[in-house]
Order: C-alpha cells, then structure tokens, then sequence
C-alpha cells in the first residue's frame, strides 16, 4: 500500500502553514506537519458556511495534538483564521444557504464553491509570505469521488507554479493525502499518533455538511444521512474492517 | 509599434468580465472590451484601500463610455463589486494603512500587496464561472517598471491554467496592455475613442495612491508627487510629446 511508503523527510528546522478547517483531512494534515516540521501554524477560513462549527473544533483538535505526541506540543504555533464572506455571496450554493445537497448540471454537487481551494490556498501564500514561511500544507484529495476539479493533483501542481512565480517566491504546497482514501487517511492518522489520534480526530474533528454535532457514530458526531457523513463513515467501516483483518 | 498591430478579434457573440478599479489602465482595458465583446460587465474590489476613490470613479467612467462610441451603449452590461477586507488586513502595506510609500528590503514599493491579482483574478474566475462568461480582462502590464510578480505575464498565464484546471473550465485572460506603457496606453485610448476617450479617462480615472482628486494637471486629477502619479504623468507627457511630433 502506497501510503505505508510515504517519505519522511525531515523539515525539523522549517515552518508549514497548515490549511485547517477542523475537518477529518485537515486535522490529519495537522497531525502529519507536527511529526516533521518544527513549528506548525493552522489557518483556517470563515466565509458563512453552514459548518462554522468546524471551526469551533479546531481549538479542541489543536490542543488535543499537543498531548498525542510529547514532541508536538513546543511545535505547534499560531492559529490564524481570515474571513472570506465574499466566497460564499458569489457562490451562493449550499454551504451557505439553506438548500438541499443535490447534484447541479456538472454532475457536481451544489455544495460547489467554484474555485474554493484555489482561494484558500492563494491567501495562504500570501499570509505565508508575510510570516516568512514557505512550505503549505492541505487536505485536498482525488480519492473521494467528490468530483472537485480544485482538488486534482495537477490544478495544486500547476497553483503552485503560479503562486510562485505571481509573489516571486518558491513555496511548496505539500498534499500528504492526494492518493489515500478515507480509510487509508484514518490508517495514516493512526500510523502517526496511535489510536490516541485516530480517538481525538473521530472525536473532535466535524464533517458533516449540517453542521450537526448531536448524534454520536462509531465514526464520531454527525446527522448520518448527507454525502459527507456517509463518506466519512464508509471510510470508518474500511478501516476498522482492515484491521479487524489483520488481528 | 506593436501596438499599431493588435489583433482585432470578433468576440461579438461573447462577454466579457472587465477588472475595473477605475484607474486608467483599467479604463483603457473597459475600452479596448466594449470595442470587442458584445457584452462587458465590470468587477472592482474593496478591500479598504486608501484610494477607495476609485471606485467611485468608476461608476462616471461606466457612463461616460456610453457616450464615446454610439455602439458601446448597448454593451455595457452589470457592474460588480466584491467586498475583500481580508486582503488588506493579511497585508498591512502602505495600501491600507496611514504609512509612506517606500522602497522595502526586496526593493518592491511597500504597497505592495503580495499576490493581489492573483486574488482579484481567481475571484473574478469564481464571478465568471456562476454568470457562464469565458472571458477575463485585466489590465496588468511588465511595462511599468514596478516590479510586481503578479503583474507578469508569465504569472498570469500560468494562472490561467491553474484556474482552468481548479474548476474546470476554458477561460480566457486578456490583457491588452501587457506591452504597452503609459504613453502607448494613452494612444491605444485615443486609437479606441479618440480624443473623446482620452479627455474622459484623463478626468475621470484615478490613480493617486493618496486618494487626491483636488489637484488638477494636465494629466488629470492628483497628488503629483506619488510613484504612481509621477508614472502617469511622465506617461501623458511622452504620449503628448509623441502627439505633437506628428503633427
């Protein structure tokens, strides 16, 4: 399996800017900078989404990080958050109304935001280059059949590109869950923090679209029935059946 | 001249989305659109500039280009603006706060704003995408000796196709004055509309990073005394001199 073979490069001396929603795949993302780098900054974007409570997460998340490891916790450094209100007045889909989850015309759903992650990342490039740091981190992946062009390899690839050459600078947009689904980021969770990680992600960390936190899964807290819960439960059971297997 | 030589492409059938801060070189590029499209629509941003003035220029240029060419009128479509505090807040340049406008350590203006087209374009992509245009116009230029990244026309290529792939569509940016400087931007003007464009982006554009408009030169309204000032005058002049030598 591809990500048991992922390579640890030591960043020890250098900072990464982790884009940080307080979801499942950036608190993963958060826990995989603090195992490699020596200091970890989050960022995180309020834009009138109806999940704002997965912002509420991140303190919770960030500070349960810190007692997973003994060596995360003199690395883990600010907390930003940057409100975006315009990405959801433009967008007006249903992250930020109250409309039902389907399927638009692209055969995308209408949680859409057009351009989202190309948004996300470029105001991280420019906080990054106001605080002097170079390397970004994100959850963006192609495995879940989401259908979200902005989170293909080759649009981060081909961002980066430009982003450098647009602030003149060489970051480096770091994507440690490009190729894992659902499953393989708990496994990964699991292989950087044990289960006192994957414990605190299912936990503290929040998917659904909803904005529920009330009712409590085997996979953690969520209304069960809109597209992300089901993936990210789909991605639970994957899981706990591969290691039922090999027990 | 390259200029002399522009294509003149038939985009009759099309719109187009005009960046529009209301300076000259956005001007110059509502101009050079309304000539080609069939449709423009105009795009500024707020994002607490010192020189917010120009967007309320903005709304005596839109009108006074109804007036310049009696096939313009019916082309010019909705003007939008999109709110982005953020920008100014993540930054802190001399843009949006009281301070001089100075050289800093990498010999940039400190009103530099690090990747703020690159913002106001993923933006516009994300406007163009929910209205179904194809078409971006932007008035950047590698002429102007700022030295701006994202003002580059390797930047802002490599930013079309990022966008294209983040979201999964065929846009296309422009930017007529890429090549041209100030001097030829005032002829392109005259090129388009005559003197009637000329005297109307001359009064009604802004460009004084100090927000003046009280000060009255040949060259319009203004400090005089700003980078930005001293670059259209010194343009207007040349364009002036250039006049008058073929007369």
């Amino acid at each position: 399996m591809l990500w048991a073979c992922v390579m640890s490069a030591d960043f020890f001396n250098e900072t990464a800017l982790v884009l940080f929603s307080g979801g499942q795949d950036s608190a993963t993302c958060l826990a995989w900078a603090l195992s490699r780098f020596g200091c970890v900054e989050t960022l995180g974007f309020h834009y009138g989404q109806r999940h704002a409570i997965e912002l509420d997460c991140r303190a919770a998340l960030r500070d349960g990080m810190t007692s997973v490891d003994p060596g995360w916790e003199g690395r883990l450094g600010e907390s930003h958050t940057l409100d975006i209100p315009t990405l959801g007045a433009v967008s007006e889909t249903a992250l930020t109304r109250d409309v039902a989850i389907e399927m638009d015309k692209d055969g995308l759903p209408n949680t859409f935001v057009p351009g989202r992650n190309l948004i996300f990342l470029t105001f991280a490039a420019t906080l990054a280059y106001r605080r002097g740091i170079r390397h970004i981190v994100g959850g963006m992946c192609e495995t879940d059949y989401s259908g979200y062009p902005d989170c293909r390899d080759e649009t981060i690839k081909a961002l980066q590109a430009a982003l450098n050459l647009g602030m003149d600078r060489d970051f480096a947009l770091h994507t440690p869950l490009m190729w894992l689904d659902k499953a393989e980021t708990w496994k990964l969770a699991e292989d950087l923090g044990g289960a006192a990680l994957v414990d605190l992600i299912r936990d503290q960390s929040h998917t659904c679209y909803l904005g529920e936190r009330g009712a409590r899964h085997d996979w953690g807290y969520g209304c069960g029935e809109c597209p992300a819960c089901r993936l990210r439960a789909r991605g639970w059971q994957q899981y706990r059946a591969a290691r039922a297997a090999q027990s």
